[in-house]
Formats: structure tokens, C-alpha cells, sequence
């Protein structure tokens, strides 16, 4: 008997369903880097107001839209602060660096998982010495925080670091790439989790199974800039209208994310029963430390189970293209 | 009576045909950034093939596959010369050097339009002097030459092109945003005016009609360093299978780029019967000048027919939305 | 009754000597960017051997030697890694990150004083993962550590963290500012310092008094490299031979460090008597705990004596300009 | 009978005299990087006054001058403006791209020797276009300008340039590297050279002889900012007033430049009446054709005689270590 492939490596994995692929071929469009595309338009609108926000940008993906955020608020050799293991630390190819040229301060999550305290923000933002001293001009966090398993970071938690933040004069960026399951998590408004922020991305193509894209919603001055750096990055696409339309069906399926969460906790129980050590999820990540990670990885391969190792544990993402049956299945290949 | 809008701004407004669409729809898709996306992967090997290179990779836009072309030849401080009004050197922001680190040196049209000559290559490559130097790494070309008038070279003006590169150990690359212009106007093949380029750009979404989408093809060695710059720039897309569908269909447009060029001359005809001062057009592209090329620009807005100023003239560019009765219905809109 | 001026602040206020000066207006020069100084050639020459390397490079400051070895040993994006608080890290406004593109680590001193464990090392040098991931190639090292209070890392510490660092295909860089310190220190010669590096800067300006200049030490390719990187950033001078008589000079004065690190020690034991918390200073430096660090600084400079706050505390570095009677006029006055 | 060595490659080689010397011996010093050096203040305060500005910084060399000018001015991407053969174009190792992140612009000397017209330049500042357009935001002048044979730029041609230039929202940065040598052969102040310019850059080591160092004068602001630059590109010294000294003592030999004026006047002439073809010098620089400059070069070499290839051209420099006696042993020995 032969088993189909489940793969739990990533969200990212997700594909645009029969209703996204009818939005794409209908979709109406223009050139949006010479001057407008109407579904992009929508799209762009409707997140914006999604968050909160005055305006925002597609961009093709959720690293260009962090850099660009970089790019926006870093001047040469600024620091930025951002908690250990953030993606725009450790997954984004040092671009914060090379690119957005930003000195990068990992800090602990001694405020909680994925997550400094308020405290250590402000003493990580420092004050003029003696000499020439690093400006620190930004704060980066991530909600869920991905490689912290998925945290989730309420609102009273994210303005106490906002207040904190400000009370340093440092601008935030959030990266958002798994907002939406935050949201869903907490059962709140994304804008309960964005305010404060000076910008905010945030995936279509994750847990929402867009094809491709990520949005940066910011004040419409960043913006106009941001459009300008998306054209510098070879970011702006012509007729990105048929991408934008797959966007817009993807939002609606916000309400959805409670059943991977809820297929995230079977999983993490599953495994619990057979003696892994898992931490309990928060959203749609299921993180278990193994004696070797690289080779559960491999054992799990050979029963078609698909996960990925991250920060020295196995990871398992739950999303719309996994089943509640596959989960069971999952289970009873790791039994065998 | 109304008269509706004819566009002429440029081949980057065609929007994707009804083949098209039924393609994206119909896509099977992967995570392209993750492993691997089967349509992605499929047009790139086609194009590749059409180019005579051995690999090739997906890119969101003509302007990142050129940045990541000159990232891939430069080291910091590097010159690079290309024929003055490139699009490397004038349309894209300033890329070339802020983030490519490339030192540009506009080479004179004296090898005829869009093209300069090969000794002049020579001599700008230049030799060691007295103190440190300049490194002259790479000659960057353009056929067809935008704001030289869609200028066509051939395949013998290419091939002593890149011998005067070659005898001064200059990396050749190759902007074809429009080569399937020159190639249907020559009617000679691609590979024809890439053999002995180290890259080569070419875009899916001018004349050919696709959405969004340019390949840079190159050795598989750089393809697969412009694989991680892709990602560094935030080009990396998850199911662009979607995208890459559309890509093949309009691949297999080609040859229809003929008619564009016919239009072309049909619309410089009218023009110069209308008293235009007008370039004999090589393929889809006309510049004409007037007195005052913004008033003019903006008289045909009046009539509804879309042209922009580029290098000091007034540019109309034919395409796949323009049929032979716009151009017609354009010149009589300028005799009324 | 008037008290002159004792400065603590850092080793960096020493003046040159009368034999420096000397030196500086006998000195033999050249045109050392056209072709040759001979005096810097003699200089140069005479530190790449006591540091034990068959080339080196002056350069205008401690800032420019480190820089240049970033920028020789990494590519756009790769990661670094350096103990918490190195002078690379947070002294040098970011250029480890904006100018040499590349993107930190800080490590914990779980190895001792201003140093990190070699497991540590092999843990941050990580391995590649299923995603694209950042590249780890270096590893900076610093001896003595400024704001670990001038800790001292001896021979067997060192080879331990290079066979760490060259288990991971990692390249060496030591920043030496104070090198000479630690030999002291230790009694040791300089080259067990500094085998198995690939780059170190070594300063001529703080405890030995020169008035100008570091050198950076490397193979003779590297060297060439850096050279051409020292005139990109405009480090290159003509006639430095001034400056190098005055170094070669400075060199010699090694032995008299002992006697700064006596002077820390009877600093830091008056205080302690005194009633300060205070470390006990491995060389130079002297760092003191006090509730309000500034206010500290401040209350020092009322009675004319200088320090700084670093990391959090108070700094006095002892120096070839502040004898044993300064240091218990320091004493006194405070008991004033 | 040995001749010796006449070095007529570049002012560049010029050595301190007896007076710098001592003055360097005498220098009183401080900690420029720390707070203060009080005869490097001197030396600020006595050049910015002397070219008409409000502030100045020292700087270690003529390119870090004119790369701190540039990072000041442009933002990533910026365009600029500068007339052919400018030192910030060939002779900086690329570092006005790829470091201070401009995309450069070179314009023809057709405002006369080393010089665009107001024209040219308002012609290249441009205006913005259809699509994202590059920004020009400078014009960088060179008064005089080496490559083009020390040609001058007098007042009047130089206030119609900056008129232009601002005209069209330019800054200006002038690289005044020879700007002394402009002025004594105008016989006008050197404020008048550069009235309305943002920043200026002048040697103190070409033509008037100081071992080391440039100034770059600007407003207080920009003063401010520049200090930060030179810090991060490790330009910052210590005790650097031991050479600001001998920069003092070189300020006060500005007369004898003309000196070096007469004897290219003489060079030129006995080179004219050898049957070379010699461009009129206008200052200190004497351009020769040859049939091939590089075996001239080794021809003069042979016979003891320093000279080097330019723009295609043998230049011979003077300087104040070569007298009239030298210049007619260079003509006898060529008549040999």
C-alpha cells in the first residue's frame, strides 16, 4: 500500500483553490508600474483598511516586503532591534544588513515567547556615551513569531512594546507574515494587533493559500516611497491584477485558520501520546525536540510525512491543504 | 461621439489573452521557493532553450533580472560600459551602482543605432595605470535599444560586439527586454543574438503579452547564485506557476510580433505624410520629434491616444491591443 | 588650590613623546600611494614580524584596520560572529553591517571574560537548512576586550576558539587595539596571540602613544587587497613616513605596560577600599559598578578626573600619561 | 656622470620642508576623535575662513574629501553630474557607486577646458519623466582639473555654472584639490572660486606640500555630519594635530605657486621647441602627445625622468621639489 505525501514542512506549500484560479482568469487589469491595475487597487485598499491603515503595497513576496520596511526606516549603519530568531535575523539572507544596511540587536524573549519585554527594549535602545554612538531607530516584531512555534502576541502585550518603543523614539515594523492566524488565535481584529505600528506586512500566500504575494501597509508618504523602492528592487509587476484577484479571495478565508490551529492541537496531542516532547501550539506550528532533528526529519520523509527542522527542532505546519483525516494519518504512520 | 483609448505608452500595457487566463486556472503549481514548482520550472527550461543557454530562472520583472545580471558580474567598484540611454544605465533608479556597486561609463551610438562600436569598447575597457584603476568587467547591451527607436543589431554586429568584450576580458550581458523584436524583425533565431552572452534577460510581458515575468538565462552555476540574489531581492514567488503558465502561451507568440512591426511603419508613414518628423521605425517602437515633445504628449491625450516623451522625443510603441484600424483611427484623430 | 587634569577616559588621549617627535620631523618619506614611503615600508615590515605574518598595512585608525578585514573576508549577507560588546560590534556605527555588508552575531562570554566557549562557536557557525540560509564565515575575536575591562584571552584560550572557528570553515579576524596589553599581560610574545588568524589589527595610538595609525597584519595577497580597499576609502596618505617614524618609536615601549596594568590594579584596590565595586582588571581597565554610572562620571569630572560609562559602568584606563602619583591623587581626591 | 632623479609624475610627491618639520616637533595635541585637538581646530578654522565657509573638517586624503562630500549629498540611486575625466569619476576606485551610491553622469567639456556649459547641465538635471525617473541631485565640478591639464575655471565661468545648476535644484561640490593653484594663476582669492557651492574639498598635500591631509569645508551642519562619515570609514586620527601643523605652515606657501606655474610654462615651451606636441599649460600641468605615451614614459624613465600616462596623453606635473634648473635638465636630457 502505497501512502500520498503529506507535507507539513511549510504553510507556504498552500495552493490557490478552483475559486482563486476562476478570480485569476476573470480578473480585470492594467499596468500597474506605468500606472494603475484596478484589482491591485482593490486589493491594496482592502488590506489597508483590513489593518487599520491609510495605504498599503502588493509586493511578490513577505522578504520584500520586511526590506522594504527596513528600507524605509534604516539609514546607514542604524541599529535595529528585533527578538532572537526573527525572520529578518536569521531567513532573510542578511539583507537587513547588506541591503537596508541596518546593524541588527537580537534580543531575548524575555517578555515571552517570540517576544522581548518592555524593559529590555528600552535598554536595548540606549542613549548617546562618550564617543560616537549606534543611532537605534527601529523596533521589528513578529506576530505569530514563526521559529518561537507560532507565538502569539495579544494587544495588550504588543502596545506595551509599542509604548516602549516610542518612549525611545523608535519607529516599529511588524512582521505580520502569519497576522491573520494571531487574529484568528485571539479572536480579534487584526487592527487590535497592528496599531502603533509605523508598518506592517503581512502574507497572502501563507495559512490564506494566495499563489503569490505579501502586502506593506504604512501612512501614504511611506508609501509613495515604498513604490518607488519596489520599483529599485525589481519588485513592481505589470498586469499583477490576476495575482491580486487569488489575494482577494484568500482574505476571505481568514475564519478558516481556527482549523488548522485546531488541527495543529490534535497533532501536538498525537504526538504527546507517543512520547514526543512538544511544545503546546499557539496557532498553526507544532515545534518537538527530538535527540536528532535532522534524522526524525529524514525518518519522517520515508513514511511521506513532510516537516522541516528549525532552531534545533522538528517543525510541523498545519494548513488548508491538510485534512483532519490527515492528521490521524500522520499518527498512524509515526505508530507503525 | 467618443472616441476610445488607444495606447501607444508602451508594449508593457498588453494584457493577457483569454489562452492566458484559461493557463493560469488551469496551472499545476509547487512552492518555488521552498523545492520546486513544475510550470516554473518547465518554461524555464523552453526559454532556455530558445536562448541556447543551459538554465534559466523566473524573474518578477525585466529590471531585477538586469540588477541581478550585474550583481552576478560585479564586484564593488567594478566599471561597466553600456551605449548611452540604456536601460541599466537611465530606467532603473540608479540600481547599477547603489546596489549593484557597478561604476556605469555611457558609450557613444558610434557603432550605429543603440549600439557603439568595437573599438570603442576597446578603448573604454581601458588598461592599468600609473595608480589604482578602475577594473572594466562587463559590456551590457540592448537589442532591441528602447530609446534608440527599438533599434535592431544583428547577428554580425553582435559577434564583433562581443569579441572586442571578449579580447579585453569583459562578462557580456545581454538585455533583451525586447530581442523577440529583433529576432522577428531579423527573422533570424534567439540564439542568434545571445551565442557567447554570459547572460541574457529577456521579457514575457512586453509584445508576447504575459502578465508578469522575465527570464534571465545564463551557465547553471550563476543561475544558481541568481537563485539566492532572487531571494535577497525578494523575487522568490511560491506557486508562480500560475504566472509561468501564462508565460509559455505567450512564448508561442512570436511570431505575430511582425504585425506590431508593420504597424509601426504604417503609423511613422502616416506620421511623415502628416508632416512628423519621424525615425524610420526597425521594429515596434517610433520616435518622432516636435517642437515641445510634453505639449505634444499631452495634445494626444486630448485625443485620447496614449505616447510619452523618452530621450527628448515623443515615442509611440505598437503592440498586441493595437490593431491596424487603431493606427489608422490614431491618424485620423490627428487630422481632425 | 587648583588640581590639574588627570584623563582616565581612555588611552587613546596619549601624546607622542620627545622621541617621536623627534622622529616624525627626521623621518625619511615617500609618496606612499604613488609608489613608496620608506619609512612606513620599515614600519610595516617591522609589526607584520612581531606579530608573526609576512605582510601588513598602516592604516589611519583601529576603526579602518577592523573594516578592512570585514570587508576582505565577507560577501554580501554572510553572517559574523563576535563576543557581546565587541568594539566591531557597537563602536563602529554599523559599518560591519551597511559598508561591509555583513550581518552579526553576537555570542555570550560563556567561554570567560570577553570571550566566547568554542562549542558556542561550532553551535553559531550552524549548518545549512531546508530553506535558503545565511552563510557564516567569520569569526572576530578581540584581545584585550575593551568593554569586558581589557580581559585577557591567553594561548591556550585562543587555539581553542581557532580550532573552533576552522572546524566550520570559519575565517579569523582579532581585533588586536590593545593587543600589546594582553602580551604584557601575559608575558608572552605577541605571536601566540596571534596564530591562525587570518587578519589582526594591532593599534600604535592608545598604549604605546604613537599619535596616529594601526596596522593591519594578513598574507601578502590579502594585503594587496587591502591596500586597494584602503584607498576606496580614502586611508591612503602620502608622505606617512612622519607618521610611522613616530610608530616605529611607539613600538618599543612595549615593556612599559606593566606598569599601566600596576596603576590599574593600585586604582582599583583604593577604590575597593573605598568602598567602589569594582572588577579586577586584567590589564588597563578598570570598570566600577556604581548605582547612577553617569552621575558618577560626572562627580569625577568635578574633582578633574576623566571617565566614561561603558557597558553600564564606569571606566578609568590607565595610560603612559598617568603616573602612580596621579593614580593616588585620584584617590585622594575622591576621599575628598 | 649619474643624473638624479627629477620626479615630475605628481605634485603628489612633494615632501615637508625643514619648517613643517618642526612644527609637526612642536605640534601641541589632543584626542581629535575623542574631543579635541587644538592645533587640527586651528587648521580647520584657518582653512574654512580662507575659502569663505563656516566650518571645515580634516580629512586624510583628497578621496575620503570628496566621498564624505558625495555621501552627504546623495541618497541611494541619487544621479550626478560631473565633467569628464573627473577624478570622482576614473580615479576613485568606483567609490562614488558603489559606496556613496550614485549613479554618475559625465558630462562633455563643452564650456571650455575641463568644464560642461550651464546648458549641458541644465539640460542633464533633467525633468521627470512618464515612469520612475532618476533623481539628479548634484553637480560636481574640479577647479582645476587635472585630467584636462590643470585647466582653470575663473569666477565668472564658475557662478554660471552654479547658477545652473541651481536652477535646477542641484547641490554643488566642488573637488578643489588644486584649487590654490587655480587661484594663483587668476591671481583672485580663493573664495571667489568657491562662492555658492556646498561643499568644497582642497589638498594640503599637492602644490603646497604638507605631508598628509585634506580639508573638506561646508556649513556647521553638514560639518557635523561629515565627522560622523569620517568616523565610519575610519578617517578619524587621534593626535592628529602633528600633522595639521605642518598643513598650517604649508597654507602660508600659496604665493610660491606660481613658481611652478613659470617653470610648466618652461617645460612646455622646450618641449615645443623639441618638436613635441604640448597643450598650453594653464597651471602646473604640461600635457604632451606622443605617438605612445606609455614607451615616452619609459623613455623619460630611462633618463631619470618622472612622468606618467593620462587620458591618453604623457603629463609632466610641477612642484615645489623641482626647480627651474630641474626643468632645463629635463630638456637637456631629452635633447641627448
Amino acid at each position: 500500500m502505497t501512502s500520498s505525501y503529506i507535507d507539513l514542512r511549510s504553510d507556504t506549500v498552500t495552493k490557490p483553490d478552483a475559486e482563486m484560479r476562476k478570480a485569476m482568469a476573470d480578473a480585470e487589469v492594467g499596468d500597474d508600474v506605468l500606472d494603475h491595475d484596478p484589482t491591485m487597487a482593490a486589493l491594496e485598499e482592502e488590506v489597508a483598511h483590513t489593518l487599520g491603515f491609510p495605504a498599503a503595497l502588493w509586493v511578490p513576496s513577505g522578504s520584500m516586503g520586511n526590506l522594504i520596511a527596513l528600507m524605509l526606516h534604516l539609514r546607514r549603519g542604524d541599529q535595529f532591534l528585533a527578538p532572537e530568531h526573527s525572520h529578518v535575523l536569521g531567513s532573510e539572507l542578511g539583507t537587513a544588513a547588506w541591503l537596508a544596511q541596518g546593524m541588527p540587536m537580537a534580543l531575548p524573549h524575555d517578555g515571552g515567547p517570540g517576544r522581548p519585554s518592555p524593559e529590555t527594549v528600552v535598554k536595548a535602545a540606549g542613549s548617546p556615551g562618550p564617543y560616537f554612538t549606534l543611532n537605534t531607530t527601529l523596533l521589528c516584531l513578529e506576530n505569530t513569531h514563526n521559529f518561537a512555534g507560532g507565538a502569539v502576541m495579544n494587544p495588550t502585550e504588543w502596545t506595551k512594546l509599542v509604548d516602549a518603543a516610542r518612549s525611545r523614539g523608535l519607529k516599529i515594523h511588524l512582521d505580520g507574515a502569519r497576522l491573520w492566524n494571531a487574529a484568528a488565535a485571539l479572536d480579534v481584529s487584526p487592527t487590535e494587533l497592528t496599531s502603533g505600528a509605523d508598518t506592517v506586512q503581512v502574507c497572502l500566500s501563507k495559512g490564506l493559500g494566495a499563489p503569490v504575494g505579501s502586502i506593506l501597509a504604512a501612512s501614504p508618504e511611506l508609501i509613495t516611497e515604498a513604490r518607488r523602492i519596489r520599483k529599485m528592487l525589481g519588485g513592481g509587476v505589470r498586469q499583477g491584477g490576476v495575482l491580486a484577484a487569488a489575494g482577494i479571495v484568500a482574505l476571505r478565508s481568514q475564519a478558516r485558520l481556527s482549523d488548522d490551529h485546531d488541527n495543529a492541537q490534535r497533532l501536538a496531542s498525537g504526538l504527546r501520546e507517543r512520547g514526543w516532547a512538544v511544545d503546546e501550539p499557539a496557532t498553526n506550528i507544532v515545534l518537538a525536540a527530538t535527540a536528532d532533528p535532522s534524522a526524525t526529519v529524514a525518518q519522517l520523509a520515508a513514511v511521506d510525512v513532510g516537516a522541516v527542522t528549525v532552531a534545533g527542532k522538528v517543525r510541523f505546519v498545519t494548513h488548508r491543504d491538510v485534512s483532519t483525516a490527515d492528521i490521524d494519518d500522520v499518527l498512524s504512520r509515526l505508530a507503525a
